[in-house]
């Protein structure tokens, strides 16, 4: 257990909050509800983004940029969207030591300015489908801080597209969760329940959202993703129409998505211990550390010589950092790089060079074992993406072992006020059950997941029919 | 001369609006002074920002996030610097749907935010160096716009760094300018004269700028990159003090450097020519465009198999264009591809399948060259980077035909109001001598170059001894 961390069965969020800032990810700022992205959380998006954006660009979309400031008019035009967003956005109201004309909204998404430039830009079906996304700041006001998981700015990225017929813009929305998925789980290690937001849950604008959910170690829910089907929402707020293949005008479909820096904290929640973070090899830019030890000069030299030739054979394929720091002892390394969550950490004393071997200890398991110096190379080959798979399945197991069935609203209560998990219980499709159990439990639908059995039943609330169970949980 | 665009000798400005537009680089957006930046300019952008950000990873530098809203008071700390940067701020008044107790300004630039938080991270010399830079947009209130060259909002990149001595700030400063002056030249072809800015000219806040400066093709100077040492300035505003190696404690040095999306107008107005854009091939996402050409469908057969054989050929090594679009005649698609400044044009007719030949295109010269099918490949290999060599070249010579020296006041106003370029002269380092020049003739100084001749002699403008020559030119 490392010092300066909170253990998690004493209190989880402070962990949260011990391993974020121990380990240099992120900062308090100044600015009540904003963060500082530190250099080693930072890295961690930089990988979400380089992978993230191949998959993007692989599915046919380009990137652009659109402005950060919003016109007020522009927000009010689509009457649910202004009623989600307007009461959390931050507001200029002078620029260039004048009062403004009309107050610009910092962007807290993009739709509307998007939509108000695809006006200028689609006149004919030729001019479609349009497949652009932005990496973004934007902002939505808060006060209350949890560093990735809850500021008021955050980084993003934003996918806008424009289809010609209602069943494109369908496809696109389930096609990008679906790279989503794809991504946390391949990437992250983070296994989602892809499925669609009921009507409370689905974005200000949007006629249908669907979302991907991971469970916490806390079993509480985190919304790791989502895509939204716009239809002719904002295309009609904007006018944007466009000249069919037959002649004739017609409304432009729409579709965007999002997933930001939120997902640095679901990585910290799903993978991370008492002594700090676990990074995924895919998500760790220097996935191995080589730790040299030695007391005597003697010992130094010889620990040195066959650490270096390590350090440069192994660097032939991987990003390696070779701790030779003078001014820190052994402990101290192998404690900051576990706080660092580096998946492969080698040490190498003089003994190890005698018996021509190293130590190799695993940052998700804390497994130490002894390899050959001549086998070395091979088995960081085969443990990286070894460990890429294991730490999905292991917190697969978890999701699954906190996943319960129930029949009943008193069960659904149990499990949700007691041990907490994911609980899989039938609904009927009312409004009304979803805000009975939200105030009974503080629970709410996560989604009503793609892959749910054929099974009918009844509503763990009211006993009317229901058509397939859903996931209710609490979430952050 | 395409359609749609001003040719340069008519209207020089007009050109480079229409060039953006209709390239489809950029637009203007509702908001005034903001612009959006189109995936035709966006992925020149992403492609600045990976040959940057790697030089700048190589240089030791990591990347981080502050936050975008600076509050009033910490803008107010360094005295210069408010002076300098509050004028053009646009103010956020309220957030939340709340009045905010202080203003918060969007970073025109984030010195003072970064080192309220240098202060939390910085105890200790070994706390330093911290060489951190950020990607991040920034906003400067502008009612004129200019797509790329002046708009409110732009994207930019901004090292930050924090050093124990004097030194060792100077050297990042200098080391810093000279990773801009390689980019700028052996990527963006642009040659440049790397110096240090004037007094009056520097930034606010700085010990001393240093800048490169480009001239563009109406001999105008662009100033495409700064670097400062900013020396104890905003240690002593925001009481960052670290202690020694010998126990004491003393303020920290700093420095701060920039690029931003303007290095596109700077790309464009060095580049490009009546017919669009012209890119050089480090710069264009895709180099290579093949273009089939056939009337009958016996000839489409043949036309489009033989494509088809060079289009895989090509794409191993190169990301290549294949435009089998039907709906569009050859012309029109020569025309395109030109004005989005694709480096290489590769027509296929049944001639030349016939012939075992291809016609291909420069895009910088428009020179039209058969070349064997059995040799394509390889001279696509050589062309690329002899093509961005010489586009450098041409520019360099350019550069120095409208670079004049002179040894009168009246004779650097001629220049200036005649054809414009840049004046090399003498000058004495007095500000006032830069005031009468540039009342006379709204030229600058744009910097005391580095390379400049050890040659002393009279100031152009009042006689009185000078220590060597200085750039004078009007500017972007």
């Amino acid at each position: 257990m490392a010092k300066n961390i909170t253990p998690r069965a004493t209190d989880y969020s402070k962990w949260y909050t011990d391993v974020v800032i121990q380990a240099k990810m992120a900062d308090y700022s100044p600015v009540k509800g904003s963060m500082v992205i530190r250099p080693n959380g930072y890295a961690i998006w930089e990988l979400i983004q380089k992978y993230l954006d191949l998959m993007f660009k692989d599915t046919g979309h380009v990137n652009a940029y659109f402005p950060l400031l919003i016109p007020e008019s522009f927000m009010k035009k689509e009457a649910e969207h202004v009623e989600g967003f307007a009461p959390e956005c931050a507001v200029v109201t002078h620029g260039g030591g004048q009062e403004l004309e009309e107050s610009l909204y910092i962007r807290p998404t993009s739709e509307t300015i998007i939509w108000s430039m695809y006006k200028k830009w689609i006149m004919s079906y030729r001019d479609l489908p349009i497949l652009i996304n932005q990496w973004a700041n934007v902002m939505r006001w808060e006060m209350r801080t949890r560093l990735f998981l809850r500021t008021s700015e955050f980084l993003w990225q934003e996918g806008h597209t424009a289809h010609a017929t209602a069943e494109e813009a369908e496809e696109e929305t389930l096609k990008m969760l679906n790279v989503y998925k794809t991504f946390a789980e391949e990437y992250l290690a983070i296994p989602v329940i892809a499925g669609r937001k009921s009507e409370s849950e689905k974005f200000a604008g949007a006629v249908h959202t669907y979302s991907i959910e991971a469970m916490m170690q806390d079993k509480k829910a985190l919304q790791a993703g989502t895509s939204h089907n716009l239809g002719q929402n904002f295309a009609r707020a904007f006018d944007v129409q466009f000249q069919n293949k037959e002649g004739g005008r017609q409304y432009v479909y729409a579709t965007s998505w999002g997933v930001s820096t939120r997902l640095i904290g679901a990585l910290i929640m799903t993978h991370s211990d008492d002594n700090g973070l676990v990074l995924p090899p895919k998500l760790a830019q220097r996935p191995v550390v080589i730790v040299p030890i030695y007391r005597k000069d003697e010992e130094k030299t010889k620990v040195m010589a066959y650490a270096d030739a390590l350090y440069r054979e192994l660097s032939e394929k991987h990003k390696v950092i070779f701790d030779d720091r003078e001014q820190y002892k052994p402990g101290y390394k192998f404690a900051e790089w576990e706080l660092q969550g580096i998946p492969l950490r080698i040490e190498i004393g003089p003994r190890d060079v005698e018996n021509n071997k190293v130590v190799l200890v695993r940052r998700d398991t804390m497994k130490k074992d002894f390899v050959d110096r001549q086998a070395i190379a091979a088995v960081v080959d085969e443990t990286l993406p070894r460990m890429q798979v294991e730490m999905l399945e292991r917190a697969r197991a978890f999701q699954k072992a906190n996943t319960h069935k129930v029949e009943s609203f008193d069960a659904l209560k149990d499990i949700i006020s007691g041990d907490g998990g994911f609980v899989s219980a039938h609904w009927c499709g009312d409004a009304a059950c979803e805000t009975r159990v939200k105030e009974a439990t503080k629970a709410t639908i996560r989604n009503i997941p793609f892959d749910r059995d054929e099974e009918k039943g009844a509503c763990v609330c009211c006993g009317k029919p229901s058509e397939g169970r859903v996931i209710f949980s609490k979430a952050y």
